[in-house]
């Protein structure tokens, strides 16, 4: 099955343009009279025909149309920028696939990175949740500072991934059908200041792996350490 | 801690050369009278002093040796070529950084990619594994046919990853401290005849994720499970 995005939609009838028109003529050679299926990213399914195709725009007939019961526990990773930029972005095509519910970029004292390219990130993000066929697309926030996440954190919706051999495992943290925060830390990690921080809010420090990790690994480790807890196949 | 790989050793005396030398100099800058830490790969620890540095090569002096114990369980995939060679080389990283043993590439039914480049997937391979500090660097298989891997494949030994919402979970299905081999399916799947292969084999099949997941994000989540079921931190 394919799955494609629409923001356009009026009544019975929605436009597919832009990016998407192209996937489906260029790739995926639909043509009129073809069913296909779409979704607003908001939790609807779309069955649609194609009623006609020009180079601008494709005009499609609503078919029929179903709300998609949004999947909890939710899981949101803030988690550093990576220096490389690709690094992030496969994280976040991975995490969701893997189903995360939100993701905030973080600037903390030592991260190299302090901007990133949001709306070139949202397209990632649309395409793997079409991809894989998501009706409800995460959400990715624009770039925050450690500290405003540490603001509204507590030890009870909270924790800090942190490469150190004494600490408990993100797995045995966890309880199932919990929601959580799960913040990540740049190259060469928190600094000794945010470290402070974290353990006077008394936020859980969990480990991920006997091993050192990249922060995009981290990342990916995570989620699949979250869905693991929370296991479902349906 | 930086860890490199070297291959020439004799005595108590070590040529770094190539690219670990061009990587120690260039990037990392170091200098005659410096203290570095080699591996072997194959389980051995170096610590070293640079007695000289030429362009060509640096000659090390072997201070201290120790030979580092392998961790079990291990973990074996054996995962179709991705068609972007890029996802396969990400996975490769990942999965080393998680600390897999072995990986095979397949050739499966439904694979569109049918060659690969070996030399640079070791090369990946070397420098995913001295990046997590890792000391026996996983073996990289040449290619092979889905139908060799099966030939030796047991239920006991051999599960296959495959996304259809019946099956048990991979979490479910792996005891702690167990080795096993995963087996990964390209895009587009096993074929029915491999699956009737695999069903005659009664190789038990095992879910990932409710969720479609590409080829590289099984195998990355097969790793993570993999791990969370062995978790360790030390």
């Amino acid at each position: 099955m394919i799955l494609f995005h629409i923001t356009d939609i009026a009544g019975d009838t929605a436009i597919l343009s832009g990016d998407e028109l192209r996937h489906a003529t260029k790739v995926l050679r639909v043509q009129q009279g073809d069913h296909i299926q779409m979704t607003d990213g908001h939790g609807m399914s779309y069955e649609c025909q194609i009623q006609s195709i020009s180079k601008r725009e494709a005009v499609l007939q609503i078919m029929k149309k179903e709300a998609i019961t949004q999947r909890i526990p939710r899981l949101h990773i803030a988690m550093a920028l990576t220096k490389n930029m690709s690094r992030f972005e496969w994280f976040l095509e991975k995490a969701v696939e893997m189903g995360i519910e939100r993701v905030t970029p973080l600037i903390c004292d030592h991260s190299e990175r302090k901007h990133f390219n949001a709306e070139r990130c949202r397209k990632k993000v649309i395409s793997a949740a079409t991809q894989s066929l998501k009706y409800h697309f995460p959400t990715l926030d624009e770039l925050r500072p450690l500290q405003e996440i540490l603001d509204e954190a507590t030890p009870e919706n909270t924790l800090v991934a942190h490469y150190q051999p004494e600490q408990i495992h993100l797995a045995d943290q966890l309880h199932k059908d919990g929601s959580y925060n799960i913040l990540i830390g740049p190259e060469g990690d928190f600094s000794s200041k945010e470290m402070s921080q974290i353990k006077e809010l008394k936020l859980p420090i969990v480990g991920l792996s006997p091993y050192r990790l990249r922060t995009e690994t981290a990342g990916i480790m995570a989620c699949s350490i979250f869905n693991s807890v929370n296991r479902s196949l349906k």
